[in-house]
């Protein structure tokens, strides 16, 4: 209990946060809060280039070969990084040899153990960020931020959940009746028992953000995991393995209990995996044709998917069409929507938008989303900073193809990377379509498209935009109107589509950002996944409850 | 919040037994026991014979014509009630209506109505006991005390569970932090949005007592229920119905909430209604093998199983074997051994059972068991409390061909049922089957058969035991050691194998007695079902959140 008492001051804080949901965070948001932050850097940045071109060394059971295909988006160069790949099955045998001893521990013991994996992820964030750049694109601050700081604040949530839904149960209980004139008396004991071995999925262009909660809800609920990361984004997750491990075994557990996984893209193992007989939890973050096929084949295996769908914008109204065109173009911008909270389909009444009294029509109203964007674009400081890069070449050709389907408001083009001449960058690209090319935005487009969609009405707008979520899954949904009725309606008609909703929002705050201990990531209730960060929902399944009762007085 | 606070005292009570697991309940346990229970009883008596031969009124959409097939175990003649059997696409439209306006109350406003409807219940236990031991076919007491006030007792406890997963997040927050040298500050809306329509499978033999929790963990977290009965076991499903919708409309509230889906024997309508493309949710109590299809099959429905396994007996010492034989024998009798809790298979060492210094001899062991049980059988009283009757003429046909398949200890008969002379009875059959017989007995075998198997040792006895619990499910199991190393192996083991383990028990509590707000029931760890009545995870996935945020003032 050692551990737990020393991180319990910070754990306490999280429940607190947790249960009343304000803003909190143990963790700087930006290099520069950090005392040293600029000699960190500096030092992570030379760690990083020493990792490039070398084995990664990880010693893991059962290791067959090694494989590595990860290219930088930045230099578009591999990075010439090989880890070990394992055979499944033994990978699988050591996680459930490793998993009795930790199961036996008390729920505090495991997550004092693993508040202690937060402190050393914390340690390595400069390091990991470097890494999250040169797999997944990110810019320096978002790989900082979202994937370091917002990530460990998600993991210490999943440990919050999976605390609350354990010390639920007591240990032990006394129960006494009458059985006509006897009276009996049982000692109960009751025992938490992990479900077994947990395979978490991680995605190309946000790897540690789903990843860490999913490990820790896991984990803390005595389940050993299995990462198995994308292809294209092993070494943030090779770091995070790494870091488990140590941890684990510098306190006497078995580093076994965390282990990775490698395939390649010619060589996929994820419905080997998913249906491995040994597999008891799977967590996906990935694509949703994927994400669907886990979910349908995942059983006997718990399942917890978060995929893809189609954001929303509903426009109706505002005080300011300035600062709404500024927050929304901000917002597609942001790591080149890459993110699966970025915006995609904007649905703008044919009447235009009212700003106060005024009515701006919609042709104007898309011409000055689109100034706003190219604003950015057309910045390289700017946009390499918002923009970042392009993690997959098949963005790339997606957008070309994209850009001959539709009238285009925005074309998308390179920009120049100030920093990374090669760097694999596109600017947004801005569609216009009607409901009759449904098809075209019905579903995710993975990277910088935007379509803006003409509506009858905005009661029109709300109702294709909630249709569309319903279809097609949607994680996140942006309101303008100043229209009280209008917002309650759709209000309403989001919590049934399932997107979590963002009303009248302007400012600095990307649209979509998401705060752990405050904000729900994905709902659950339409495709884009069937899991929520974080609820008791998400962790209160990963483990069940046994008891034995005996006589009081029996022992 | 009315009939929320007219029931917070017992509520708050259920409250703290949960947290607790101490014995409570607010329910008499048995008829003598209800002030003017006599009257009742008879009242129930002439009320259930006013239902036979008629048709149950029951005003629900979508009536298509009417059936009903049930026969009394007691009289083996149909009871002659018809129901009506409705087009389920038409209850599952009438339930989608009906949901908004439920989902909309608060959590509280819900499980006030629902506390409404448990003392609504209570009200109709003699009446419903009645139905019970007419289909079901249990004994008088048992129809009472375990259909009817246990059951409540358990329909509390999941409200108590639905509550606590509710209640753990808040219905608003107060967001703020800095973005730059900005602050946002965002007022967050939370709201619980049900999945769903619920289909609630339940059994011929106990309908009661799985299917009221059921229905109230989905109806507190705001999905309406369709109720599909067993064909042989309707009536107390249709009375239950009636209750709900009786106190649903009673207090303004859309009585389609809770409908009734008939079929018959040769028309089953399981496999369509768990593949409805408006299922949400879906509770099953039944057989093994259709519960295995419920579980592959319910996606993208949510599935809570509870079906069958062998529950197993492992002997090893004992202080007083006489008492260790009565209570095996009772259980064993209990209900003809028609409860997923009733043991079935006994491992007995090869060198017997020490009793204090001695060593009872294995094939004296057996024999005393078998003197003890048909020391039941024999007494037609007795066994007409305890054994009751066989509810499906299935059971019989399975107890001959067994019979023929090994060693009889105990040949089963018929017994003269006292009040029913033409009652469908069977005295146990007890077999005794070494390791290579394992087919016979890997398996639930449903109805009154024990398997005595032949065990090297204790040590083999508890592993053969453990392994058939994890291969073909088990729910309960019962362990006799004064060895306590032998004990914490065994309590390690049945916790691996998911069987809740009960050790050393003797007295006048039936050995399978399953405490509500104290015993867990199923594990989901074993093939034995996926659910486990009640803990947060038979509740927390049953609704989900959606949220809306906005500027702070901007409303």
């Amino acid at each position: 209990m050692e551990l737990f008492e020393k991180h319990e001051a910070r754990f306490s804080a999280a429940r607190k946060a947790c249960k009343e949901r304000f803003h909190w965070s143990p963790f700087p948001e930006a290099a520069a809060q950090v005392a040293d932050g600029e000699a960190l850097n500096a030092e992570a940045e030379q760690a990083f280039a020493a990792l490039c071109s070398t084995h990664f060394e990880l010693n893991l059971p059962g290791v067959v070969d090694r494989v590595g295909e990860e290219v930088s988006p930045y230099t578009c160069k591999p990075l010439g990084i090989s880890y070990p790949r394992c055979e499944p099955d033994e990978l699988f045998n050591a996680a459930e040899a490793a998993m009795p001893d930790w199961a036996a521990l008390k729920p505090e013991q495991r997550i004092g153990l693993l508040l202690e994996v937060i402190d050393a992820l914390e340690k390595k964030v400069f390091l990991i960020s470097k890494a999250v750049m040169h797999t997944a694109g990110q810019s320096p601050n978002m790989s900082f931020t979202g994937s370091g700081a917002n990530a460990l604040d998600r993991a210490i949530e999943a440990l919050v959940y999976a605390y609350e839904a354990m010390r639920f149960t007591p240990d032990t209980a006394y129960w006494e009746r009458q059985f006509g004139k006897a009276t009996i008396s049982l000692d109960k004991t009751y025992r938490l028992v992990p479900r077994g071995v947990a395979v978490c999925f991680t995605c190309a262009s946000f790897p540690t953000w789903n990843a860490w909660p999913s490990m820790m809800a896991s984990l803390a609920t005595g389940n050993p995991v299995i990462v198995k990361p994308h292809p294209g984004s092993v070494l943030p997750m090779a770091l995070s393995v790494k870091c488990f491990r140590e941890v684990l075994a510098a306190n006497g557990q078995n580093p076994d209990l965390v282990t990775l996984q490698l395939d390649t893209r010619d060589e996929p193992l994820g419905k080997i995996l998913v249906k491995h007989p040994q597999t008891a939890i799977v967590d996906f973050t990935g694509s949703a044709q994927f994400g669907s096929w886990v979910e349908q084949n995942a059983h006997p295996a718990l399942c917890f998917t978060e995929t893809a769908g189609v954001n929303t914008v509903v426009l109706d109204s505002c005080k300011d069409l300035d600062a709404v065109i500024r927050a929304l173009a901000t917002t597609l911008c942001m790591f080149s929507a890459q993110m699966c909270t970025s915006p995609q389909n904007i649905y703008l009444p044919k009447q235009g938008v009212r700003e106060g009294d005024n009515w701006i029509p919609a042709s104007e109203v898309r011409q000055r989303l689109a100034d706003a964007v190219q604003a950015i674009a057309s910045n390289p400081r700017k946009a390499a900073m918002i923009l970042a890069t392009i993690q997959s070449p098949e963005t790339e050709t997606l957008l070309d193809h994209l850009a001959g389907q539709a009238e285009v408001i925005l074309p998308s083009t390179r920009y120049e990377h100030p920093d990374y001449p090669n760097a694999r960058t596109r600017t947004p690209l801005m569609l216009s379509v009607n409901k009759q090319q449904r098809d075209l935005y019905l579903g995710e487009r993975f990277g910088p498209v935007s379509f803006v969609i003409d509506c009858d009405d905005a009661g029109d707008a709300l109702q294709q935009a909630t249709q569309d979520v319903r279809e097609a899954g949607g994680l996140t949904a942006f309101l303008y109107s100043t229209d009280e009725r209008f917002i309650a309606q759709a209000e309403q008609a989001y919590a049934r589509a399932g997107s979590q909703l963002t009303i009248n929002l302007t400012g600095p705050m990307p649209l979509n950002f998401a705060a752990a201990y405050s904000d729900f990531h994905v709902t659950g209730l339409n495709p884009a996944g069937n899991a929520s960060l974080t609820e008791l929902g998400f962790v209160a399944q990963r483990f069940r409850i046994t008891q034995s009762r005996r006589p009081s007085g029996d022992a």
